[in-house]
């Protein structure tokens, strides 16, 4: 039972708690968590001694407070639940709650390296099957090992920011052309922040998963399919994706999803050694793409085939250091259903299989749209907790 | 003439000048430049009132200074040219040099993103015969694009860092199997390193390559060929270069280089307009490699078919942002003779041609093995200047 008004019952109660940082009346950046509808300036609580956490909850951004490391985070944690339980502490407390509609919510973490995974099987199978008719639709590696590649983390942004239509080079019937994308996309997914970082020349052991990795985000990896499918070989993904990637401006610790893991599919062949996860967990997320407002899909992140901790092992295997700040993203979450998946891409079909959006026809993103992705979790004793949503909107091309 | 001993028939006479972060005596690091034998300590300097960069030269990395952008790069190299040339600061100025086997040397600048380019068209087609015998050796879209993908920016280090051997899959007749890199090679490059950044939907057009590039480092991007070619379908490259990426210790002025920029090869089919370059210019670096000290091949930078202006016009065409910090290389410098190849992988022709190195058969790269790539330059009045090199010893597995 919290004292904060509409916490009780709330997706965003003291089970809940994420971390951001927001800016209030004009001052510099803050750290705070979200209860119901409200912001808990932690930066406030530091400096009033309610909550000890060495200073790192009086900067600017969550990598100090994320490199602490998980005794840390869960003895803070502990002591947020008692502030905003115990009655004796609402004297203190409540003056250092804002409204979160007064607040401008901002990049919570500096991103260190953005790599992107593309773990779900029926995701990588859509592609290979619109991309790759008549074949087999997986890529002899893919049931081996998580694929995965960097992306570019300087172009990371919080949810809200508005995204301008990419342009660049595509393939048409006469040769390459240059203009604003045709076939700009989204792609739903769920990203991984490392708080602890590792050694270069270190592995990080499945096992260890909960020790380096402080929190989840939602990820939209937007992509233009035009550039990409133009770009791509022999190297991969590079201006399809760097122009913008969007996350949400929550960090859900992972003590939050303590009720959220599951066993996750099986997997065949089996998977090398360093690969093995004792018990192999993901995570039952029940995410939702809204497009102009009307929910077109429900992707579920329980059936990834690759989960988050065989992908931090597979990052690691070559000895690849983490740092503060690195994170990684699962891929676009794709259930077995058309309702279920994670990109426009696989909705349409490839675009050969228009939508109705708002009732207006839609394949790609037309400028003005808005997508916003929204993610629950189970949280303890039958409650549901939410995520932070990520939303963006689609500019016109300069 | 520098009144500094050494200095003036030195290729790292007053008319080079890198800047480069050093350690000494214990103390915490510091900004420093370059003169024959000695570094030049700038923190000091600054301190000292003796050059002034807003307090930027006092910092532990280049980047606060590498974002003042280019009239305050050109004019603290004027000054610094005046303060080793003039025997009047000769008194001021002396105590501050410190001999360079004194110092320690460290990553000269925090690396923000880092995209690695692929733009030697000999290397293309090498690359392409080795992997893709009987067919075209240049994929379709090589001569219209840069290609590039990102890579790891937490894994560069500097010169002098010992590199851990890689473990990680590789295919076999019967499957994959999991170990030490069997094929680990490396791969000469030249970096640009960003200096002033570039706001998010905004283009850099390639005629402000000189705005916001700042200067040059030598890389070496060491490549595990087996992992790479089991992992890289469809998403390119991961693991097999994430372990580790060696840069120069000295960040080499784009202002050093005034003479060495060339007209660059001439470009058929004709670039799409943002790719052009008037004037069409690279840069004439010569590099060397060398495998346990012993010179192996002489890669000509001259002769790279998309130029560095071109690889930063491309970088921003969707409107992705460039940081301070930002390092973008050129991709594998390979000439078009096998004395002048920038890869192992090329110089013994994916392994069916080993070479003898000191004595000894060497098709890869074989533990405490060490690799140096050299490079100079033509400096004014038919001078040469040197860049950092770029040395790295390989250790066995862990």
């Amino acid at each position: 039972m919290s004292w904060v008004t509409g916490a009780d019952g709330s997706p965003y109660g003291v089970t809940n708690l994420p971390y951001g940082v927001f800016r209030h009346d004009g001052q510099p950046p803050r750290i705070g968590v979200r209860v119901a509808d409200v912001v808990f300036d932690l930066a406030a609580a530091e400096d009033a001694g309610l909550v000890l956490a060495a200073g790192a909850l009086r900067r600017p951004t969550l990598n100090a407070f994320m490199a602490l490391g998980r005794p840390q985070w869960t003895s803070v944690r502990q002591r947020l639940v008692e502030l905003l339980t115990d009655p004796a502490h609402r004297p203190a407390v409540e003056p250092l709650l804002v409204p979160l509609d007064a607040v401008e919510l901002l990049l919570p973490f500096e991103v260190a390296d953005y790599v992107d995974f593309y773990s779900s099987e029926h995701h990588a199978g859509n592609v290979g099957q619109i991309f790759r008719p008549g074949q087999p639709p997986l890529l002899p590696n893919w049931k081996h090992l998580p694929i995965g590649y960097h992306g570019r983390a300087g172009t990371v942004v919080v949810s809200g920011t508005p995204v301008v239509r990419p342009s660049g080079q595509r393939a048409t019937g006469e040769g390459p052309t240059v203009g604003p994308s045709v076939r700009l996309d989204i792609e739903a997914e769920v990203g991984f922040v490392v708080g602890v970082p590792s050694a270069l020349g270190d592995r990080v052991p499945t096992g260890d998963f909960a020790e380096h990795v402080f929190g989840v985000v939602l990820v939209n990896d937007w992509s233009a399919r035009d550039i990409q499918a133009w770009e791509y070989q022999p190297l991969g993904p590079f201006l399809g994706k760097s122009f913008a990637t969007s996350v949400s401006a929550w960090v859900t610790p992972l003590d939050a999803l303590a009720d959220a893991f599951v066993p996750a599919p099986q997997q065949d062949p089996p998977v090398q050694d360093y690969l093995r996860q004792t018990p192999h967990l993901g995570l039952d997320l029940r995410l939702a793409v809204e497009w102009n407002g009307e929910r077109v899909t429900e992707p579920p992140f329980a059936g990834m085939y690759w989960t988050p901790a065989q992908q931090l092992a597979h990052l690691t295997v070559n000895g690849a250091s983490l740092r503060t700040g690195d994170l990684y993203a699962s891929g676009t979450v794709s259930g077995p259903r058309r309702g279920q998946v994670g990109s426009f891409l696989e909705l349409t079909w490839g675009g050969a299989e228009p939508v109705s959006v708002g009732g207006e026809t839609r394949t790609f993103l037309a400028d003005g749209d808005t997508v916003t992705l929204r993610a629950t979790a189970p949280g303890p004793d039958g409650t549901t907790i939410a995520l932070g949503e990520v939303a963006g909107q689609i500019l016109p091309a300069r």
